[in-house]
């Protein structure tokens, strides 16, 4: 690879307050550019992302897909050649390795028996990635730091304020990995494409944090990286919900200042110490108490 | 069609602050469900969506994609049927309208010959949806209005904090259409459907205002509904901005308060005056003049 590709870009603009001129200035807005992964030298996709990392998109990409798990099944990712703007990225699999590429051409959440619902959806990518079991926990006061520390993070936020980012936390709340992409989607791919490069998956005793909303998708990616605890700065979708609560991870969403919202399997947040008299239990708004597993699973 | 779809549900929820017990809650989040569209019963593509106005949406898509252009094309669609959950949206064309399903297996930015990059992304969009020439213009003044009215037309962000918007106005400002979904992009989808299915389109004396950043893909949505400003309360990325320029739209970002940038065309916004002695002129923050369209553009 040539010179490291540039995550944003330097443009003018012309800056404008009411009362005021319009005034032109330099502005930097973050990179946007396709980028076409082959596996093979057959096209697969082709995504709208922020340049830079392409090798650990296309990885990323391939294991969320579930076409790809072990570091062994990959050859080579080459990001140079074909194609001058870089634009392009080869993944070569080992000749023992065989991809259904027919499967490519349909969504994996289109592929249901049952017909076309959120819970067809779920059940589609948990036939291809099992459940999380228990096992990993971290306190909630643990994941209280992580938005400060992706947001320090965000080189290219801090200069454009539109890029998304996504990062891995271990389980003392320690900074594994941060990528940044206009596309949310890319980000998570680019840092569990980092994880699989390097061989740290599967990525089971760690926290992925995203920096907006979360969505199914990002649930999938989180699940085929083994990640059991997945935060973000903002809201979760009703199938991010409906997902987290089947695949046996935590999902945390509002995660700001001391405060954050638990959708799902709190208990990996909040480990059940020996009650004193009797179980545990959480005051509801309505002033009932309930145990708290069961408060947030119905 | 049945009972009016929710944009929003219902979930439980475990708050938790720092130095206090964890609240069970009830709390609202952004519906998310996928929606296959369907043309003459083929399936065309599944996207993870907010239910309700799937029917834009459906028209939406075809129309950003340059499948169909004129009311005519389309008999009926029907988003009832097929399916319990009401998750297929079938799109039925009068039978002297082609498609060429082929096209659609292959993105249109990967379709160019000189390659994988923003230029020729540009160019393959532009080989569909002529750029847009001078004649809508609008007072910078007049866009002030707009993310205030937009907010307060969202009112499923305001139950759940986790959906995006986007809605067109007309020329003096005044709302024609708005609506939410989970994805930014079918956000505009809907908006560009409805004017579709209304007999509103094109939609060339309007601005199409998005309530976050704004990418490539939203320009060339808006371009294929002939929208000459596209304005956005976040940030635009670097091929929305190169797009713009091309396509002869008007970008505006981080419009907030009573300020805005403008990364391309400004002139539609700031008409040129007859100027006192020679050509109108800016002040750069170098403190050198120059016209402002020469300004912008290079």
């Amino acid at each position: 690879m040539g010179l490291k590709p540039a995550r944003f870009r330097k443009t003018r603009v012309l800056r404008w307050q009411q009362g005021s001129r319009a005034i032109a200035a330099a502005d930097d807005v973050a990179a946007e550019e396709p980028l076409e992964v082959r596996v093979d030298t057959r096209p697969i996709v082709v995504t709208m992302r922020t340049p830079g990392h392409d090798d650990e998109l296309a990885a990323g990409f391939l294991i969320g897909e579930g076409l790809i798990r072990s570091r062994e099944e990959v050859l080579k990712i080459s990001t140079s050649g074909r194609n001058d703007n870089g634009n392009v990225v080869d993944v070569f699999l080992a000749s023992t390795v065989s991809i259904d590429f027919a499967k490519l051409n349909r969504n994996v959440y289109a592929s249901s028996s049952c017909g076309i619902c959120g819970k067809a959806s779920i059940e589609a990518v948990h036939r291809h990635f099992p459940k999380i079991e228990r096992g990993f926990t971290i306190p909630a006061s643990a994941l209280l730091g992580l938005p400060d520390q992706l947001r320090s993070g965000q080189e290219t936020f801090a200069r454009t304020g539109g890029i998304h980012a996504a990062a891995v936390f271990d389980g003392l709340g320690r900074l594994v990995v941060l990528r940044e992409d206009v596309g949310r989607h890319n980000a998570v791919d680019k840092v569990l494409g980092h994880g699989f490069l390097n061989g740290l998956l599967p990525f089971d005793q760690h926290v992925l944090m995203v920096s907006g909303r979360v969505s199914f998708e990002i649930l999938q990616k989180a699940l085929a990286g083994r990640i059991a605890v997945v935060a973000a700065v903002s809201a979760p979708s009703s199938l991010a919900v409906d997902f987290a609560r089947k695949s046996g991870q935590t999902l945390v969403g509002f995660l700001r200042g001391d405060r954050m919202n638990v959708y799902s399997h709190p208990r990996r947040l909040f480990p059940v110490a020996p009650a004193p008299a009797g179980k545990p239990t959480v005051k509801t708004h309505s002033g009932r108490k309930r145990p708290p597993d069961r408060a947030i699973r119905r």
